[in-house]
């Protein structure tokens, strides 16, 4: 089959994408670009691309994916969208939504393209190309926020190639919803993780800490460069949630400094119970 | 050899300890006590244990371990210590060391026996005789805060039914050192998982999160009578780590409240490095 894909940008995410691909279908056409020319010729050698994506061969793609940080994918998609076929699709896999969408989706309706925004649940604490991993994705949730009336097929599309990735679920929002949520399920663990990193007691942890330290910390190793751009690209929700979890932490303090410990058993086990029923 | 071991609790600690002796050593003689009856039936059945600990087989303890819940330690230990041979030697598997340490290391000077803290860095979030696992300690710490002038044999025979448990290593410390670090490693793991777990938007988490959600809320799932001991003996100590993670996540806050980059960025460079150079 004819079918091409076009896939700008080659570290931890798309290179895993790229790679998540290659492995399901050794013919695919898979057209990358990478900023960094050492990057595209590790994919190109490891074939997890087959080709170089270009202004020229751009026009071959029937559907472009954007694994760019945040404030490179608006650059990229003004440059690149003008040289796509009429029909081509977009997506981008940023990891937030509505200010991406709000820009992407009218630009590429002007050029005849459609817009669907996306954003892979899956990540690690190493990233780069030589960190890609074909599995990355396996089981994992992909979020997509199509532009509004984007046709059904071109949806169906992206979830096809998303699951032949190894996702496992394809999962379909709003940008702003998404925005939202993902403030508090990622975003703010993030901050959190990296909050707690921080107490002077953590230089004498070795020796005295097990799985409890071990989760908490894991995504404090993050690239800043990246979570920079994504944070204050979703300031008001990741605010509001700082806020929630700050209150919460001062309703145990309370509890403690007040000696109650019915209170604090209360707030225990209702947290207990949270994880228990939400999983 | 004529060698027995007294243990207290058969719970998730207690049990896993008996079982990691008992996959040592098949001769093992090992009395166990539980104040459910049931469970002292379930560990007799598998052979965890040889036998009951009681008032009368007390006296054939070398060793008695205490792995009860951090109220329930100081009656037992008042209850039992009278029974046991002089120069046998007390462990208490607290998770708290220095309100323990004061009452029972003059108690069992006073019956000329040895008092040694103990705190086994392990732990899952299932509780009970049933969720015991002999492989709980695998490679984990054990922490002991040995009563002042202890006899280096009387540490030296602790530290090795630990190594002969399975622990991977074994450090000593002051029970004050041990609870200022506890606070933070792994106190204020399981308070700031809870509090996280509060939000609001955590009822929408499915199909939106992934690793670092999962992570963050782990240790929420904590069974509370015994934390809500645990937390309210080391309040102190716990309230200081709960104000320092609180200006942490304002310093983030204020920052995106700023909208500014360079100070996000820094903060969250600074929370990379750390993990990255303390693990």
């Amino acid at each position: 089959m004819d079918f091409t894909i076009g896939l700008a940008g080659l570290g931890l995410i798309g290179g895993s994408f790229a790679k998540a691909l290659r492995r399901r279908d050794s013919d695919l056409c898979i057209l990358g670009a990478d900023r960094n020319e050492e990057t595209f010729s590790a994919a190109l050698a490891d074939g997890a691309v087959s080709a170089r994506l270009d202004h020229d061969s751009a026009k071959r793609c029937n559907i472009l994916f954007l694994a760019l940080f945040p404030d490179d994918i608006l650059a990229f998609a003004r440059e690149y969208v003008p040289f796509l076929q009429k029909g081509a699709i977009v997506v981008d896999f940023c990891g937030v939504k509505q200010v991406i969408c709000d820009v992407l989706s009218p630009l590429c309706e002007a050029q005849g393209c459609l817009f669907v925004g996306g954003h892979p649940m899956a990540g690690k604490e190493k990233w780069g190309y030589p960190s890609a991993d074909a599995a990355l994705f396996d089981g994992a949730s992909m979020i997509l926020t199509p532009q509004p009336g984007a046709p059904d097929a071109a949806v169906l599309l992206v979830r096809e190639i998303c699951l032949m990735a190894g996702f496992g679920k394809v999962v379909q929002t709003s940008p702003q919803e998404h925005d939202r949520i993902i403030a508090y399920t990622s975003q703010l663990a993030h901050i959190v993780s990296g909050a707690y990193m921080k107490s002077p007691t953590a230089e004498l942890h070795a020796g005295y800490s097990a799985g409890s330290y071990r989760d908490l910390t894991r995504v404090a190793k993050l690239n800043e460069d990246m979570w920079t751009q994504l944070f204050l690209l979703n300031r008001s929700n990741l605010i509001d949630e700082i806020d929630g979890v700050i209150a919460q932490l001062e309703a145990y303090k309370s509890a403690l400094a007040d000696n109650d410990s019915s209170r604090l058993h209360a707030l225990l086990k209702e947290g207990r119970e949270r994880k228990e029923r939400l999983g």
